[in-house]
């Protein structure tokens, strides 16, 4: 048995800023045979993640200076490996069968098959959630909210966070994680309704639209004018210069994610390093899957935060397939509000 | 009972790089009689530390986009305060007798007047070694090599170490401590007599004259061509920028000092924000003092070392008050291998 599969892919590397015309949608014919002794799981996707990082894996990787290649790059032409939900529509394995909700290293398309080794898990049936929290805030977005929070920023109750970006898919669970500790916290954003929706709508104690303050500087003196003891850094540049500036004595900067630099790197910015000795700032980055080890602790304190109204996830969810290529560009306009997901089909 | 007290002092702030006519030498009346109640103590100056950082005291402090002032603010026209050896002359404190030598907080001049609570130390008479050391490998200048390098580093035999301005007050011990731990080390420098010291004296695997490399990446990448896992920072700017870009995953970087970017801002360079990320790179400030809780350790292991020849201390010693301005200046030329110390007068 066959069916048409519809997936995306680049046409060529992306080194800039991605448009439209830097996809394309292919068809191919999808085998849903598979042999009895395969390993080979065949799942139809539900719900697929849109990450920014996903663009350093569509640049070109001639880049001779770094001894690592950002993750495994994305060849033109090819299936695009995303973290996803999904159900087996076939599988020969004792751990999975047809029918299984499923979490794991999908793709941007219609069916994914998955093979031996690759990242897939079972949903656990008794967690009453929307399937798409299992792509945002119980998949790498909260993963990485809560590891580094609170795994590499060591916060104590009463200390001042800053979350940048802090209507995204990470951020706005870094604010609430924060909040729920006892901590004041204050988000930068690129829209007023951005801004009321990280005061009115998540409880931030302030939040500000970087867009309309003519000094970054000025406006984090303004917001911690006993300066910040904690910098979640999602966009990098202007705001991480900034924010080192303001950072006070023996105060942690974790980086999760630099999107104003990952289609322009001459929006790098030069921190003042002697802020950083003086004031003993220690500035460390992270990617989620370290924190695997505490997955766990993340999934128990996010469903109870979740139950108890602590905790508010939000998602953007555009439709289809097609919807693609137009989320992951948004991403890079500031388009969406919370995790940008898209809906692949119905359950 | 009075003496004549011959003092450096600066005429204005200096917010560039550092020159003659920048200082002048006063001459001050300082009385010899304290009233038997007071717990102040009268030191004769012998051996005075000349450190870079000095040159942030004496910017203008009307920083206002910082919310620390790097340090105590040096007064024009007064007294400079460094740390040193001396012997007291006066003292009615039961801890400290006339004739006593000791280390602590003096000043770049004949005589120190010591206030009660300014950090002042009876030195060790059983510790046979040279009085100079005790202003350099045993003060601050080793405790921030010792506790920078393995406090903040965390480092594991075997690891590469890079480290910057290598033959200096605090490099060139680094170096050696890293060695003794059983790291690979190359270090980099600004002259070829003083690469030669490094690879040839202090037995560094490799070293190179960063003035000689026309691109800094090239030259880490050459000389590790497995990436650096540890970086002891002593200049900050370019040099940063090139090490964060051949760091490997999980490497961590300390940032002792900038000497590069003191006295001129634009030398600040921008690292590659997404490389902190992807490699999860720590960057980490800290200052010398931090480390007091673990002197004992690093006075023994020390001590241990220099007895067992494993560790050379190297001092580039001038003479007199007089010679103060130019031994200072001549830090941020390049001019001295090793520590960098005057000496005030004879024992």
């Amino acid at each position: 048995m066959e069916v048409k599969n519809k997936y995306v892919s680049i046409k060529a590397n992306i080194n800039g800023a991605p448009e439209e015309s830097d996809f394309e949608i292919k068809v191919e014919n999808l085998s849903l045979t598979v042999e009895p002794e395969s390993k080979v799981v065949v799942v139809k996707n539900l719900f697929v993640s849109i990450d920014p990082y996903q663009i350093n894996r569509m640049k070109s990787q001639s880049s001779s200076q770094t001894s690592i290649s950002y993750a495994t790059a994305i060849t033109p032409g090819e299936v695009i490996d995303t973290y996803g939900v999904g159900r087996v529509l076939v599988s020969h394995r004792p751990d999975f069968k047809k029918g299984d909700l499923v979490a794991g290293l999908l793709t941007w398309g219609e069916y994914t098959v998955v093979k031996e080794g690759s990242l897939l898990n079972k949903l656990d049936p008794s967690l009453a959630f929307p399937l798409s929290y299992h792509v945002g805030v119980f998949g790498f977005s909260g993963l990485a909210a809560y590891g580094g929070f609170f795994e590499v920023c060591k916060p104590k109750p009463g200390e001042k966070v800053f979350v940048s970006a802090a209507s995204g898919s990470i951020g706005h669970l870094v604010g609430q994680y924060a909040k729920s500790l006892g901590c004041y916290v204050v988000g930068s954003d690129g829209s007023q309704e951005k801004v009321n929706f990280l005061k009115e709508t998540l409880g931030f104690d302030d939040a500000f639209n970087y867009k309309q303050e003519t000094d970054l500087k000025s406006a984090l003196k303004r917001c911690f004018p006993q300066g910040i003891d904690v910098y979640f850094d999602n966009v990098g540049g202007k705001m991480l210069e900034a924010a080192v500036a303001n950072m006070n004595s023996f105060s942690r900067v974790t980086i999760c994610g630099v999107i104003s630099e990952y289609t322009n790197a001459s929006t790098r910015a030069a921190s003042d390093v002697k802020d950083i000795v003086y004031k003993r700032i220690r500035i460390q980055g992270f990617l989620a899957a370290d924190f695997m080890p505490v997955y766990a602790d993340f999934l128990s304190k996010t469903v109870e935060y979740l139950q108890d109204g602590k905790l508010k996830t939000m998602e953007d969810i555009s439709q289809g397939v097609d919807s693609i290529p137009s989320a992951f560009i948004g991403l890079f306009n500031g388009d969406n509000i919370g995790k940008k997901i898209v809906k692949v089909a119905d359950e």
